[in-house]
């Protein structure tokens, strides 16, 4: 550990937009004008080697100011500590952050509160691998079982998973990780595209991008759905014409119905053999969740939820109760790798695939390191499993994810994946950059 | 509706915390030092009469300002509008704004945002009930049945309780109004006392506290455990024997357990004769209540939670699905008096009498408005009900609950009591008030 002897000196925290909503990239049943932003998280450190900690934690635009706000908050917490002492108990110091006395009310584990101890703890995820001069991937794939237990906060799930379960997972895979890692950096990690068929997009754009991602190699396509049931059809009609018979489709609600809606809805998209109904109604319901899958069922349709469940509190009901068939764990609304590990490792229990979800910013590029290491040591399995793919705004990474024949390729530099150009942080910096001035100047904001 | 011809000019919002962690109150056993504290908000109208709407959402000290900046985000979607065109579809309005496209992002409807939205329509329930010279209670209990259902937001909960099911509840119970309003003004509504057994107090300051509240006519008490078995035993044994046999004693152990835990914890405590069991573990457990539920029931004791009840989908869950006993709606953590009556029917449905969570700074003040309107117009019921009251800080309210024979007298004056006296809103805001400045002086705070 003397390698982790660092300190972190000061957490910055800034508010970054990107005017995505000019274009209606991301629009779907429920978020027709987004705007992809994030709080984006510097540690800055005593390191000899000038090495930061970059994280950040996903947002739609507006109320990032709110998520920058609640970071400043959690910074009191975390500014002056070593990295060595973060890390000695990491699961215990995780814990002790969410349970934060007089914050918790705000939550608990949820919310506002909980995306900032996301952006935070990415932050130091990205620190950490940089000092071991790994990606994040491959440091959890060098970890024993019982390091990688010790990163987990278990308060609230003993009742579906114990850590010595965990433990047990963890060490029927380590044998054969070494097989699994070659296969991952020969042919990465597979992925489907939601980039062709978002609310927004006319009929045109739609066939358009669809060839397009058919030339690409892409062989797994979701559609948005849920505003209209007619355009839908349509919709989903010409997504399936284009892609044949065989190719994988995918439909996502992003919550839009209740739960009676959503089971007569489905009915009449049935007929495009598709995979899963993704967000079919609130993520806050267990039991509607359940109740959608049963009656999608007959139709050979699973569901998926995910990106928007708040803690690992919630995923243990939906993996275990709720019926769902893809768990779609998110890189930013969960509490960072150490809550993401322990959804993966309830999935893997009780026999849920993890499909991530991923796009918005910096999403494609912080999970990919979860999945793969789901890979490696805990799922052991590709066998019905695939990560959504997004292709918007990777230029503004230093260390973009890569795609070759519809996979993520492993990343090989140290770190999360997570820094943003500086150019990108001065530019699209919220209100202040360039880009937001011209827009302003330009009036297509600020109105 | 000419009377109601305001128009929203602007909406303070202020940072209002009051240093009760220097005496222990409000203590338990995840909540070890707490500032009760609100976000609080002030609409300013241009009404000729001066009329303001008052309202607040309660917090626990650190994060204020997050809320505080998360009401400064919503204001922008409520100044400017008429009261008029807000209560014109004052459940379609809610449902706007807990929908908005980019902030929903950040919840959905739970965590800081959902509080902040709490809190504003707090102030436009008090706006609106200052107008029409009505106490919001005698508001809505003047209200049609027709009217109370347009106020509700049915989105995720139609599985459970539909509009036209909502509609005979209320048509049900309409005839025999005035009767339990006459009992209501003549006896109140029937409350028990938290205020003698915080986790943090000495067994002399108990005994103590337990002689005072007997003699003032208190006989349903509630303890707080969960820190240490031993404790817990000691200090119920001291409120029982102090109480005698016959009357009410709940524990609350502030969602300090996993599910498993909770169960062998309390097989330590069914010796001393308890109603209920309140937040044994996460809030967010719909399963783990109802296997604490089950552990429970063969020793009479039910299990209660809500409090940190994020919404109506999951109180939804817990109604239906989670056996719970009591549900302790929160006037702050819902969405406000709208979501609030959403709860109360669907636990009218369910046959789950409602025990409101009250305390903190502001709670009483506003829940018993609530829980009176429930029992005139949709539980018509007292039994087995009860309203939680606190002793702390109603000195602070140009409107203060009143007690008497251990039951809320109903409130006259107009509005939703929620309004602060000036002095405390200068002396208590947070960190330039007199209060603070000199705690800060005499090093007790911001070391």
């Amino acid at each position: 550990m003397t390698k982790l002897t660092c300190t972190i000196k000061d957490l910055e925290v800034k508010d970054i937009r990107f005017p995505t909503s000019l274009e209606h990239h991301g629009s779907d049943a429920m978020h027709g004008e987004v705007d992809y932003s994030a709080a984006y998280v510097i540690l800055h450190t005593d390191s000899d080697d000038g090495i930061k900690g970059h994280g950040l934690t996903f947002t739609l635009g507006k109320g990032t100011d709110i998520v920058v706000q609640a970071i400043e908050v959690v910074k009191s917490r975390i500014v002056g500590l070593s990295l060595k002492t973060i890390l000695e108990d990491f699961g215990g110091f995780w814990r002790s952050i969410v349970r934060d006395g007089q914050l918790r009310w705000l939550g608990p584990e949820k919310g506002v509160v909980h995306l900032a101890v996301s952006g935070v703890f990415n932050a130091i995820w990205d620190l950490w691998a940089r000092k071991e001069n790994k990606p994040v991937w491959k440091l959890l794939a060098d970890m024993s079982p019982e390091q990688i237990v010790s990163l987990i906060d278990f308060s609230y799930i003993t009742d579906a998973i114990t850590p010595q379960e965990a433990l047990e997972i963890l060490k029927e895979n380590e044998p054969s990780r070494g097989k699994r890692e070659a296969i991952l950096r020969e042919k990465g990690y597979p992925a489907y595209t939601t980039s062709v068929a978002w609310l927004g997009y006319s009929d045109a754009v739609l066939k358009d991008l669809c060839d397009k991602a058919l030339s690409q190699g892409w062989t797994k396509f979701k559609v948005k759905v849920g505003a209209s049931l007619e355009d839908d059809i349509r919709r989903c009609k010409i997504i399936r014409e284009n892609i044949g018979p065989d190719k994988e489709m995918m439909v996502d609600a992003n919550q839009r119905w209740d739960v009676s809606e959503a089971i007569d809805w489905m009915k009449n998209l049935v007929q495009f053999k598709l995979k899963w109904i993704e967000e079919p109604t609130s993520p806050d319901d267990i039991k509607g969740h359940a109740d959608i899958a049963e009656a999608m069922a007959p139709f050979g349709i699973g569901v998926a939820t995910g990106e928007s469940c708040q803690n690992r509190v919630m995923f243990k009901q939906f993996i275990r109760d709720g019926k769902i068939k893809y768990a779609q764990i998110d890189s930013c609304r969960l509490g960072s790798v150490n809550e993401n590990i322990a959804v993966l490792l309830m999935a893997k229990k009780y026999g849920v695939p993890v499909c991530p979800h991923a796009g918005g910013v910096g999403l494609c590029e912080l999970v990919q390191h979860i999945i793969m290491f789901d890979y490696i040591c805990v799922s052991a399995s590709l066998e019905d499993r695939v990560c959504e793919y997004v292709d918007h705004l990777h230029e503004h990474f230093v260390d973009p994810v890569k795609i070759s024949k519809a996979a993520y390729v492993a990343p090989q530099n140290p770190g999360y994946s997570s820094e943003m150009k500086p150019s990108t942080l001065s530019d699209y910096l919220y209100p202040t950059g360039n880009v937001w001035k011209s827009l302003d100047k330009d009036g297509k904001f600020f109105a």
